[in-house]
């Protein structure tokens, strides 16, 4: 790793008028340094000015682990013992934080040590860190769009057993924990695992749990996980035996959904409008109702990132972009399905990076 | 789940002159209101007035989830659709967001929704949520105290196993993935696992990796969990055949450290004093400079919240406070050492939740 993420960074403070960046244990932070820390209640803080040279503050106790990283190569390390107090060590390394000091504080950083910053720079303009870190994350380098395409690879050869998996009397939480053991063979890290079967399909975000499985039922199977710092996110349908009533043609209107919705991403082309594509699809064909999520959110670092594929987002899509398409149709009380791929802009139209057949497919 | 928890927040607004307090998902919201929520990008917010009804937002993919909970037999709920905004929902809600307002934010707030709120009332003064919810968490009731005696009955469970899986030629990370399962036998989750080996034994929080064992090493496991909603943790020190020289002297010390600072516990007793007990013990015996982190921290619903045993900390400890003794002594390059234990204070002294031996345990 280099200084040139950190140059990127400090380019776009002074492009905003940012004085400085001050990210904590996150994305951004690994992003930028290659640091994994921890979040702790004991602050850990790279303080990025915009003129000046970078420092990270960490815990006396955690030097050994930010040394380990490698961060101390490209940045200052300084540490504080349990009775000093590391908010005065960055306010001595901002010699900006003046009353018209303009400072961007990552998106995820705990609210008690905003709070604790704010405090000691009362006069200081606050914005939230992504609207510096969002230019440099938004468009993957060749590197990144590598990285992402072998996880995506991962993913399909985790999904490739799933049908294996379902078996009639088997808990979701029983096929959970091999999906889980199946995605640590192609993965450093199990992000997430959704299997809900039956009914439970019809709740997007469902927690994977003690229903067992029956003859006839739809299972949607949302899995993801880390690999070299990268993520991969797909979703498939699985039925166990026959269909049930009126889900072949539902999921036949989905897959058209999602299909069109992947034909429209092009560079040029405004994020809402794959939103707007596979939405109109779905409701040309009597489901609109059930459609009840945005079509798709960036990857990269994290799991979920700009841009966000969402009715009104006029961003511009660029070659370089990253993200899902990821349509879903959910019927209360009776079945759920959703369809996703991650896919990256290219420079005349887009790339797939999960290729495994996106029809229903016959388990058990 | 009844509503005396939200009640006691109330109450305790209205004692510190703040107007509502708002809580993200965090140990805090399963703690008020029972619901375990997923920290994402889309806002769910508990909005407790100080006067007036509480109030839960979550996205509209999270409702069924919400609902699972059983959060909203306790207080409304609500939802927003994908292109609605949270904020505006929250700020609807609080009445007394007005120029004199002072809302207190959940510590673990993402800053990104701090700073859009923030925006959204830009008159009020902002305080950490903690200042409400450590009157409430800071002493647990007798059913907390069972669940914590419980959960510490577990973690023994674990440290009785380990022994068997520290083998010469084995990697950390290997025993790790073992112990892992052992405590998922006796947990619901892993919180996590430090398995330290020889030199690595002198970073407190090591990383758990590809080091080998030897014969001859000192080995620190540092184990937690969850069980039933309450946290485990717990660290005791092995050796792979002899010790090392120097090392049962050490520990020597760092047991009697650790049971001087344990008897020093009892209501009445400032917090800083059972660190400056186990401090001095091991200063006297001329290892001071090795000890690097404060005494202990408070346990319950979280692994870390306070009291913190810490130098200059004036809390007096009253009965039902809970939280971990755990002097270490790190000697850089060779090895390091920290007994760790749960304790609770009870109405005349102290009561340990961990029962294993506390002396060095040969392994192998």
């Amino acid at each position: 790793m280099d200084t040139a993420r950190l140059d990127q960074a400090r380019a776009a403070l002074r492009r905003h008028g940012v004085d400085a960046l001050l990210v904590g244990p996150s994305a951004d932070l690994r992003y930028l340094v290659g640091y994994h820390a921890l979040p702790l209640e004991r602050l850990t803080l790279l303080v990025v000015p915009a003129e000046g040279d970078p420092l990270l503050i960490v815990p006396a106790l955690e030097e050994p682990r930010a040394r380990d990283s490698g961060a101390d190569q490209l940045v200052t390390l300084t540490s504080f013992t349990e009775t000093e107090d590391p908010v005065a060590l960055v306010v001595e390394h901002l010699e900006a934080a003046d009353a018209t000091a303009r400072l961007a504080v990552q998106d995820r950083l705990w609210t008690a040590f905003t709070l604790a910053l704010q405090g000691a720079i009362p006069a200081a303009a606050w914005v939230p860190g992504s609207s510096i870190m969002r230019e440099l994350r938004l468009v993957k380098s060749s590197q990144e769009i590598r990285a992402l395409r072998e996880v995506g690879a991962a993913i399909d050869a985790v999904h490739a057993q799933v049908p294996g998996l379902l078996r009639v009397g088997r808990t979701e939480a029983e096929v959970g924990r091999d999906i889980s053991e199946l995605i640590l063979r192609e993965h450093d890290e199990v992000n997430f695992v959704i299997v809900a079967s039956g009914p439970n399909g019809a709740s997007p975000h469902h927690e994977t749990g003690g229903r067992r499985l029956e003859q006839g039922d739809a299972v949607v199977v949302d899995i993801g996980g880390t690999r070299a710092g990268y993520c991969s996110d797909m979703t498939r349908n699985y039925v166990v035996g026959e269909p049930p009533g009126g889900y072949a043609e539902l999921h036949r209107v989905l897959e058209e959904a999602q299909d069109a919705a992947v034909a429209a991403v092009a560079p040029g082309v405004a994020a809402g409008v794959i939103d707007r594509v596979a939405r109109e699809h779905i409701a040309d064909a009597g489901y609109g109702e059930y459609f009840v999520h945005r079509t798709g959110h960036g990857i990269g670092v994290e799991e979920h990132e700009e841009p966000w594929i969402v009715e009104g987002n006029d961003l511009v899509l660029e070659p370089g972009m990253a993200f899902s398409v990821e349509p879903g149709i959910y019927v209360p009380d009776r079945y759920g399905a959703r369809i996703e791929d991650i896919v990256v802009v290219t420079d005349d139209g887009v790339e797939r990076l999960n290729l495994r057949p996106r029809e229903v497919l016959v388990a058990g």
